[in-house]
């Protein structure tokens, strides 16, 4: 598990970042002593977001976050996801790019994996960022418990997939900057749908047990 | 995630009981004291199969371990999967149908999820069966472990999927017949895809780690 990379100094712009899951990434980053950068289409929305977590957090437009970050997290809703990187392609060529978003709809009977034509979020970000290296990860995380002060520790495995070794290696490492959290490799990105669709499966067992669940890799 | 089922007398039949897996789940109910009857095309090589994992375990074709059984697992290969189920609609008419097929490619970069006309094997299932109650369920178990006898316990959580609940309960209480398993309730059957999809994930892990990999549910 444990991989040879020091993240330490990283600093981490996580575009979307005013959502639920980014704020709970962004505070947790932030505890963990890394720079992090909110990102936000209101560059006010974004100060006042990093305001409320408090800590180093700094907010900005999107635009100059993709630019400052060393890596960027995607953690924007669905219904953006190719325009909002399609207008960042410039400030995130060459960075790690780790895409978050779960492709979802939702009904009477709870959520759903909407169809991608790339296949998945990921794929589309690879597909819409060729100078980028795109990794998936962070698909799985309760935004309730990274955001609760009383939670120390996030009992949870992220599994990160990507076909750029060093890349995932990085993320792999970032994960585990957070407390309890453990990065394990999952795969390419063409097998990115399935993780990204399971989070339907994991809002049906949250709501059948009332938790808030997550997944751990067995053996490894 | 206990369930309030009685499933100790149930007889369970294996389709495609001479596989690693269908084996392997034959194993591991005969072991728990569960009447088991593998399938095969063959009743040649069902018999011999059986023979081979010892015990209770009786062989027969997969016509009469459908008529017979309480409850029949697929364990079929992908290929024969439709006709397969076709051929055998007015036996498995009224029983619980546990789909534990995973529809994957394999090339040179590893297991990939294959398309499927119905969603998943699972939706298949249950197209091709209308009156059947047709649960997806075993899909993440490794036949490695479940197969060797030094492993007195499997540490994984099998997610049950289906749109029955008197159906996933039943099955989510087999699953517990497996010393170390639990059966966890994993959404509805048109969520089965991306749980089917995700062995190619873990068949990555596996290479990586060189490990038997399998999930657990966190928070339940």
């Amino acid at each position: 598990m444990s991989v040879d990379v020091d993240v330490r100094g990283i600093s981490i712009g996580i575009l979307g970042g005013t959502g639920d899951q980014g704020k709970g990434l962004a505070r947790r980053f932030a505890l963990a002593g890394n720079p992090v950068l909110i990102g936000s289409r209101s560059e006010e929305r974004a100060r006042e977001a990093a305001a409320g977590i408090g800590g180093s957090v700094r907010g900005a437009g999107n635009q100059t976050v993709a630019a400052e970050a060393d890596v960027v997290i995607v953690a924007i809703p669905w219904e953006g996801h190719r325009a909002t990187l399609e207008s960042l392609r410039a400030e995130l060529t060459g960075k790690i790019v780790i895409d978050c978003v779960n492709p979802l709809g939702f009904d009477k009977q709870g959520a759903y994996a909407l169809p991608v034509e790339e296949g998945s979020a990921a794929q589309q970000a690879a597909a819409v960022l060729p100078d980028s290296r795109v990794v998936a990860a962070f698909h799985h995380v309760s935004a309730v418990l990274l955001l609760d002060p009383e939670v120390a520790e996030v009992d949870l495995d992220v599994l990160v997939l990507g076909d750029d070794r060093e890349a995932t290696d990085t993320v792999q490492a970032l994960a585990g900057r957070i407390p309890g959290v453990r990065g394990v490799y999952g795969g390419r990105l063409r097998n990115a749908h399935q993780v990204e669709a399971l989070t339907a499966n994991l809002i049906s067992v949250n709501r059948r047990y009332k938790a808030h669940a997550g997944f751990r890799v067995t053996d490894v």
